[in-house]
């Protein structure tokens, strides 16, 4: 029995925070009915920059039903698993399951990093794999964990029927690569939007990608033209992404997606301390540089 | 008024697990009542080597509770907060001061790193500061958080009433001079011991290490020796206790210091995933470092 | 006036020792004479991979002219200047053009890391290139300097008539594409075997590769597959070239590729202390994963 | 036949520099005439601070030759060795030795970082060891090579007769703490001048401090106080020293230094390219520091 296979682009959906902070569920589904338009082909919610280890366990699962129920069928929903502990791993994606995510997400473990030596990451998703009630993604994400999980280790776990795949936002192109050679039967989501077109060159099956909350259609244009065998376009394409993309990912962080995404249409809001919101100065940068890159055409 | 100054050794308390992985409170509190008898000025609960991060919450405040019991009044029980939101570090803060504890021992916010500016670590702390109930002590571990405060963030920190001191876990000996030498009012916690004698020498008021779960008797000695002005004794301690202190902490972790507790008397018992249990050659090579140290009577 | 353009694939050509240790230049003559009829572009002498920090400024000069002398008209030679002054590289830089070099591949200074902030490497690589009788290209290869030259940097630096162009070996496919985008009237030469085609895809001029000291017609055919568009075969090379090249670059170092281009019929002999040659366990995973590429006829 | 041991405080000599740039080896050998009257133990000359890396073979004999001239006989001089391959180091020792250097000061090979194993870094030491005409001290300074001799490997080599000892300017006290404990019959001398009298209460032999570049008779002092056993001397003094030790080392660098020499009545003069010299913002940081710690009297 093969695994499901991932395909095209997905965004990492920020969770809209009002002025007072509370978590708004309505923008929320606003966002995503949205989104529905754009060609996507699913929704991760509560990853990085869902901001989950901002929000309790009652917001986490209200804002996965939100999303379920705002999106189309035809949308995957995958539910980011932010735990620390297989226990508590494998308690939230029990819980994803009753609210209605289709895949969770699951990152590495990150506080004892240095005891995070690859056969313990290996132990712990096989764990969790076996636990899970819902397909999991293995989720690399370096600049946030400290921790790598190696292509050779994510090869090995491939093995197992219930890990399906990995979004791996470490930016390395060098060990995507290598993912997608050693690992079979094992989707390979790009999780950095300044290698999407060389990601998809080499074989990744999609992307989940912060830019893509604030630039849907650009994504999934770079998406299709890259599957089309239209590399001037998707090259093109990836020139315009890759300056914005970094800017809300390496540079601004999440208070800076969310600037993008109300600059674009969508709704940002706040963000939860210890995040701060964005000062001017960088407000100002980033609605330069969003002008700049012509994909936004409201900004033009 | 000033604010309450601490002292004198404490260890940071494991959390013991049974065989199937279930908190064992009665070894807990077995633990307490030995280490009551051993000249410690009180007890970390929850912090890095509490395996906070591993327990939930009804397990995390039942701990909190078993210890403040177990503890003579004289020993201050301090809650580790490992929290990544600051709305979830004040309610835990709350819950610590139901549970018992007399102050809370909170770690710099860690998941978005690049975001962790110094100003944004200033701001998080005096919010936090302004909302508990508890005097509150900064943790600096780095090789878990990845995220660095600084001495003179530090010292602006120090001018809050409620901000008592912190606890340095990084070994960056200059930086806790630093730190001792800027901020006023403070009482600066040394969380290394490889440098417990030097930074009692420049002025740190005491110490939180784990190598004190294993030999409190020793790490009280030093302290003694040092504030008496027995230089020479402190340093020859120093060097018997610096091996045996990287090696739990540095290089076997959690589980090698659970480890070195169930040799020297204490209960350690098993950790919880992901963290793995020590295999026999590290069992063997532990034994050896702790018979060599001449620390563990009962070892040699 | 247009720079010169660079293109195509160059080896960072290794310094073959005898078996104690003197320079064999009879040996370097043989291997450019086999090299060239292989469709290389042109080499790069004295290189990280050429052990220019191995030998002495007799040798240097020696090694150039032998290069020089043996490549064909068509091959251009470009001289590594590893330099850590100003005085030094610009002395350098005259040497070698004397010794008959068409450019200089100036490497970024490297002793006093924490200084080299991006205006001190801007203002030395523009004096460089003031004096400079040579064209330049920017070395930059942060694992063995610890040190970056950022995009924007490089794009400042190509507006200087003589600095025609970079070769980046920090592997970090978003910032090479980002130079390839910033900087104008500029060859961008991707300097890692695990990215060539995504590089080229994205518009590298062209490549200076380890591996192509051992398997240039393959890094050739990689290069001719992506300038004709054929994006099916560049990806399969790639495939085939990246584990092999990592395992002598990362992995196993110069000892690793001159062994490599032993097993491929070239001549790699010796390194010089305090490199070591491959033991017996390393050679054997070397002519492993070289059978395995099926990229070296002679050994299959 | 036991090593000679080394002790006191000595200073990493900067090379001055006149307007143009050239070695100005009259105020060279005027500063040595100053330092010889302030308590000194020794000299070290070409080392970090002694932009080694910026001057020619010829410069570098002659500056030892003059050190060694303007030194009276009970000061040693150590010569820096910043060479990158076994030849050109066992070369530099020879003519330090003609220079009439009395010991050499050997840095770890930085080149090749990867591969820089411990293992590596013991052989090429050993080989140093047995061909230089000369006592060595191995030069751990990781901050400006990126490679790390550990302390089991310095125990190692210290069984070698003609290794003596270390200059650990790595600013990690527990390392050097260890490498004391397991080093026998070595000269442990401290590199850094924010961990001197730590350092020097665990047992280091002395020290080879930049600051006593600047303030050579506060450093003495301390080490005179940690000697006679004066620990609230000494602490004092190294809570005054700290500040404008890091301010000159980690801070603004050699440049840096000079310039605190340049106020203190000593000669700084310039540095070469590719470092640069002070400007207005950083000159008026400084000076206000050094005026802060009370130990320049004349900026008082």
């Amino acid at each position: 029995m093969l695994k499901q296979k991932l395909s095209g682009i997905m965004p990492p959906l920020t969770t809209p925070f009002d002025q007072v902070g509370e978590l708004d569920y309505a923008a929320l589904q606003r966002n995503v009915q949205r989104y529905n338009e754009t060609g996507l082909s699913g929704y991760v919610v509560l990853g990085s920059n869902g901001e989950a280890v901002h929000i309790n366990v009652e917001e986490r699962l209200k804002t996965i039903q939100t999303v379920k129920q705002a999106a189309t069928p035809a949308h995957k929903v995958i539910a980011g698993i932010n735990e620390l502990s297989l226990r508590a791993a494998v308690q939230s994606c029990k819980q994803a399951r009753e609210s209605g995510a289709d895949a969770v997400l699951v990152v590495t473990p990150y506080f004892y990093k240095a005891a995070m030596k690859q056969d313990v990451l290996f132990g712990y998703f096989m764990e969790v794999a076996d636990q899970s009630p819902l397909p999991v993604l293995v989720y690399n994400v370096p600049q946030n964990t400290g921790v790598i999980i190696e292509p050779a280790t994510l090869a090995r776990l491939a093995e197992h029927p219930n890990i399906i795949g990995v979004k791996d936002s470490s930016g390395n192109f060098g060990a995507i690569a290598d993912t997608i050679r050693l690992a079979e039967d094992f989707s390979v989501m790009c999780g950095n939007g300044g290698i999407l077109y060389p990601a998809l060159s080499m074989g990744a099956a999609g992307a989940v990608l912060a830019i893509a909350c604030a630039a849907p259609r650009a994504c999934v244009e770079l998406y299709q033209a890259a599957a089309a065998g239209d590399h001037a376009r998707a090259r093109e394409l990836q020139n315009r992404i890759s300056p914005i993309s970094q800017m809300v990912t390496a540079g601004l962080g999440v208070a800076g997606l969310k600037a993008a995404m109300d600059n674009a249409g969508y709704e940002g809001g706040t963000v939860r301390s210890p995040l701060v919101q964005l000062g001017p100065a960088e407000s100002e940068k980033l609605a330069t540089a969003m002008r700049a890159s012509g994909l936004f055409s409201r900004m033009e």
